[in-house]
């Protein structure tokens, strides 16, 4: 950017070249980790080795591919995606997402461990801090909203994440998984089960954006469209990594699927058939935006990554 | 109650004489069974076996004294009991309370049995499904609180219940608890131990209690002091139990703290004493509500309720 005079004079890339999506997730990310510095205010008097092991997952990166729909449909609706309400919403999702995978790696659950490139939570705190200190993520994501969100839509995006996450949501989806092991599926009941696992916290995150955003009907039902293509293209190439990439590119193990008997959409659809289901998943989730225009640019290059991306 | 005339001619029970807190609990309990009866609209589409295990644990019994601590200290600041905010604020705190008897029960934890008279959640439904019920608990309480009560004091009671419950207040005091095994604690060490692992969420009941009733900072910080006393002796009570009651009594299993080499107020203080401190915190939790007067009378009796209970 240059000033010229007291003038803004945008440069040529600030008008013309959108963002890259790994420059919008690093955006992103800086300014949900801002609120992740903050976070301690909100456990003064918490055990030292509880907000260990809670950082310990929440800090160990990943993509923040979740706080990055909050801000980017935020961005789309036209909103500011620096208000304290839409951070506090994207710094929620996280403490959501990172608190189910600490849960689903426990070994009761999926037993895994490796996650992030890094030892499982519990692998290093040990089972009972992992449970724990996964429950924590929860109550702070929705102190975190009740008392950083405009008092207005708080209600709202705690009811949003709240129902994401539950039984008929995220958790939900969990139980469907788990007790889909070594019980062939059909497409429509693999989709259900990850428009439950994966699906609702995607669709919850563009939706809190758009309403921080204050954004109209039409608005977030684009939003919500958007995220529910993406949302399939997303778990859709996941399967597809967890066949041909190898651990050291996911930071997590790989070739788990086929062992443990999962339903894979590989393993419906075959190799390719998987890839042509993403990209029209792709091309439904763009057509979604239309309406939204040029704010919705962002969002695009989110939606082209997770389906290109090799981790 | 005799109605004549169309008039409403009270009866000499309900002006004179205070319900006793057996009748109290009893009143309460059915208030927030109502609400409990409800639930089920917040888990449409979730998979049945999950309702099932939230259901097994949620509406096991157990006497409620949370959600009737809501409720009385809602009366006693002069507000309405069967208002939907205080309903949902009630049945919110019983959620939690169940997730954290789920949680703390499990093998990795305090590997529990019995509970309510029993088997615990994971012996009946396994360990991953009873980690995953107490975490839709959690969401249930967040999702009723954001969309049952009051939008203008939602916030304010998501925040009182998350801080709670949260890793400075409950969760962590689980963590001290189980590290705090086979170490020698000091009264003061176990009295912090116990304001947060069983305290804050007393609190936190009065306080939203309170809350909806839109309670002055003066009754607030009654109902605050009177809350943290019962919450102290609730739990030298429930230290004297463990070795003084059966497990036919108490529903779970006994004399089980001094097998873990638990830190308990008999140990430090003797029976006697523990007897003596419990009795004290009465008196001082009395005095607390002297600002209340009469309005506060069914507290009073929920608090003798507390000291004098078998079980």
């Amino acid at each position: 950017m240059i000033r010229f005079g007291g003038f803004h004079m945008p440069d040529h890339n600030e008008t013309t070249t959108p963002l890259t999506a790994e420059e919008i997730l690093r955006r992103d990310a800086a300014a949900v980790s801002a609120v992740f510095d903050r976070l301690p205010a909100l456990w003064t008097g918490a055990p030292a080795k509880l907000v260990e092991a809670i950082q310990y997952s929440l800090l160990a990166g990943g993509k923040r591919l979740r706080p990055s729909l909050v801000l980017e449909c935020c961005r789309a609706c036209g909103g500011d995606a620096m208000s304290a309400s839409v951070l506090a919403a994207a710094a929620a999702m996280e403490l959501i997402h990172t608190f189910s995978l600490v849960h689903d790696d426990l070994p009761a659950m999926d037993d895994d461990d490796l996650r992030r490139g890094r030892p499982t939570n519990h692998k290093v705190f040990g089972e009972a801090m992992a449970i724990l200190a996964g429950d924590a993520m929860v109550t702070t994501a929705f102190h975190l909203l009740a008392t950083q969100a405009d008092t207005k839509i708080a209600p709202k995006l705690i009811a949003e994440l709240a129902g994401a996450a539950g039984a008929a949501g995220m958790i939900g989806g969990q139980v469907i998984d788990m007790a889909s092991e070594s019980i062939s599926l059909t497409f429509e009941q693999l989709r259900d089960l990850h428009a439950k696992k994966t699906g609702a916290l995607l669709v919850a995150s563009a939706r809190m954006g758009a309403i921080c955003a204050g954004a109209n009907e039409s608005s977030l039902a684009a939003v919500t469209a958007f995220a529910q293509h993406t949302g399939l293209a997303f778990q859709i190439v996941d399967d597809l990594l967890d066949i041909t990439a190898t651990p050291e590119q996911l930071g997590k193990s790989t070739n788990k699927d086929a062992g443990r008997g999962k339903n894979t959409y590989p393993s419906l659809l075959g190799i390719d058939g998987a890839k042509a289901a993403a990209d029209r998943e792709l091309a439904a989730a763009m057509a979604a935006l239309t309406p939204l225009g040029k704010a919705a640019d962002g969002l695009r290059s989110l939606a082209r990554f997770v389906v290109q991306r090799s981790n």
